[in-house]
């Protein structure tokens, strides 16, 4: 089957997944390692799934220009041009209008897919239709299209979407009117919005047309739209890099969630149900790692296990871990840095890379 | 002061100290670690105690072939021939047998230390005093003399010396003679070996003329002693290395306590008291450790630790360990080896290096 020449996906891989420190480290972050121990990094499973979605050369890589070469690296024949590379991070808005002027080079008539590279997806079937299905709509419609997932239990990590149940857009059910996104609640709201029935997780999956996401930064994120509608005619130039160079610094940093999606009226989101973890917690990726009979999860060629339950464990193949009497700690063994912290206290790593940061220096982080 | 050119020692550095893996590895041992974090190692500081009792000359190392030129890094500027290399571990017995030929041929008038390399003597003053007590009388008697510690607790871990009260060398009353030589006691029995008064710790410290020990051999070891007769001659020569690979092989593998000391009748021990430590196992090493104001004993110079006490770490010094929520742990982080282990279960360790050499091979031993 072709795919759809006007199918577009922008992968965003710019993150530095500090919260995995250290199997995650600023030189090679979560989203180019093999988290789930499957042979594949996170990035190569979303590029792998789009593949099945939009043609090979319509699917663009926004990353930091640091990593380039990793991602040159893991995507084997990507050309050069399909890897977008922020000067500075910017979070996600910057991201996206950057993307959109490249592509709008390329293809006006361009409906794109904005996905994070670092989640993982176990029904990938259900995805894609799902994925179809909104790109259906999203290229006669002029509305911005998130994915929400059913929650499954009140989980205090994500954001949440409020959505009307009637108000669906036209006669296709598929797609709710978005009532309200919130921020990550405490537990008794996440319950709250669990029992409610109208609450779904935010997965930072969007679909829409280059049309539409234009008009709502147009409209939202003047500034940011106008920084690179500004040099338009640079993007896909020699140009470009230096024209990118001089706006980027100044682009304010903020999120296409809160900048845009809070915003606009023309907002509908997709309740969804693939098997969607953001892989974004010590417990998420414990959650969906193998364990073996003692609920240990453990990649690493060399690990050697006694008296010991419900651990994960991370090291390196070309080192050995005898561990005894351990139940319920993060292990790590990567490279120069072995970190030992128990699976409760895992919101304690952000504290720990300051402390090395302000005492050890950068080159353990 | 002139030290006197009889004094000769023998440190025995042959031992691949497998209870303190991975911290101690075949490649280097116990021995050759600077396990205090002082700054020397084991045999470094055993050596320089034995400095201001031998002349320099008169000091020699006994250790395995593969370890020569670690000792040589160590012990700057020693001469190859104060290297006793045995081709394969035949316990003590037969290395004494060897050094006591090699020192024939220096001076049959010789009085000899015979010590571990890899003990702790916090009190040096005292040991010095002690032993030139027990050279001076060794040289006039043909007896053998062993170093017996004052015990302090119920230790289940040494062998234990009971001596007669009465029966004392000539009027000296610093010399007892031996009743009998225990092997490692349960509780129960160390409990009544403190009790009693009598008993003293195996500390493996011997000290007797040249005459004196080959005399024992002689009539308690003497195939061991004619082995090593029968090419006396060759000892000192070029010849030396393949007569010694000839015979050392075939050689009873037995140690000096059990072939000589045990069936001696000339043997008598001073009861010493210098702060003494075999360091034999993590407990002890964690005993003698500085330890920072929660318990823990830290050698690494990246080491971060958090909510954790009384753990005994060691980590390289060019990596970086964080560690939370830990209570009562060996934790080493040593080349590419990581183990965590209860400080309660450290006698595992045996278990593990058999898992490891069956499972994985004899690199990470």
């Amino acid at each position: 089957m072709d795919l759809n020449k006007n199918n577009y996906c922008v992968i965003m891989a710019g993150g530095i997944g500090s919260r995995f420190w250290p199997m995650s480290r600023t030189e090679k972050p979560k989203q180019f390692l093999d988290v789930m121990g499957v042979g594949e990094s996170l990035l190569q499973m979303t590029y792998h799934r789009f593949e099945k979605i939009c043609p090979k050369n319509n699917i663009y890589i926004v990353t930091s220009a640091v990593y380039k070469d990793l991602v040159k690296q893991q995507l084997k024949g990507i050309e050069d041009d399909r890897i977008i590379c922020e000067p500075t991070r910017r979070n996600t808005a910057p991201c996206i209008a950057y993307a959109n002027f490249r592509i709008l080079n390329q293809n006006p008539q361009a409906n794109i897919i904005v996905a994070p590279s670092d989640h993982l997806i176990l029904k990938e079937d259900k995805f894609i239709d799902i994925i179809n299905k909104a790109l259906d709509v999203a290229k006669d419609n002029d509305i911005l299209i998130t994915l929400g997932i059913k929650p499954s239990y009140p989980n205090t990590g994500y954001g949440y979407i409020q959505y009307y149940r009637v108000a669906s857009l036209q006669s296709d059910n598929n797609f709710k009117k978005v009532k309200l996104f919130t921020e990550k609640p405490n537990l008794e709201m996440a319950q709250m919005f669990i029992d409610s029935g109208d609450f779904l997780w935010n997965a930072g999956i969007f679909v829409w047309s280059l049309n539409a996401i234009n008009n709502a930064l147009h409209e939202f994120l003047p500034d940011v739209f106008n920084a690179f509608n500004s040099g338009r005619e640079l993007i896909g130039t020699e140009k470009e890099m230096d024209f990118i160079n001089e706006i980027y610094t100044s682009c304010q940093s903020i999120s296409i969630d809160y900048g845009v999606m809070e915003k606009a009226a023309n907002v509908y989101v997709m309740p969804s149900d693939f098997g969607w973890s953001d892989v974004g917690t010590w417990k998420a990726l414990y959650e969906v790692r193998k364990k073996d009979a003692n609920g240990n999860s453990i990649t690493g060629k060399n690990v050697m296990v006694y008296n010991s339950k419900n651990n994960v464990i991370t090291v390196d193949d070309n080192k050995l871990a005898v561990i005894q009497g351990m139940d319920d700690y993060i292990i790590v063994n990567s490279a120069n840095v072995l970190l030992i912290c128990k699976k409760d206290e895992e919101q304690r790593v952000k504290q720990f890379l300051t402390d090395i940061e302000v005492q050890k220096g950068k080159e353990y982080l």
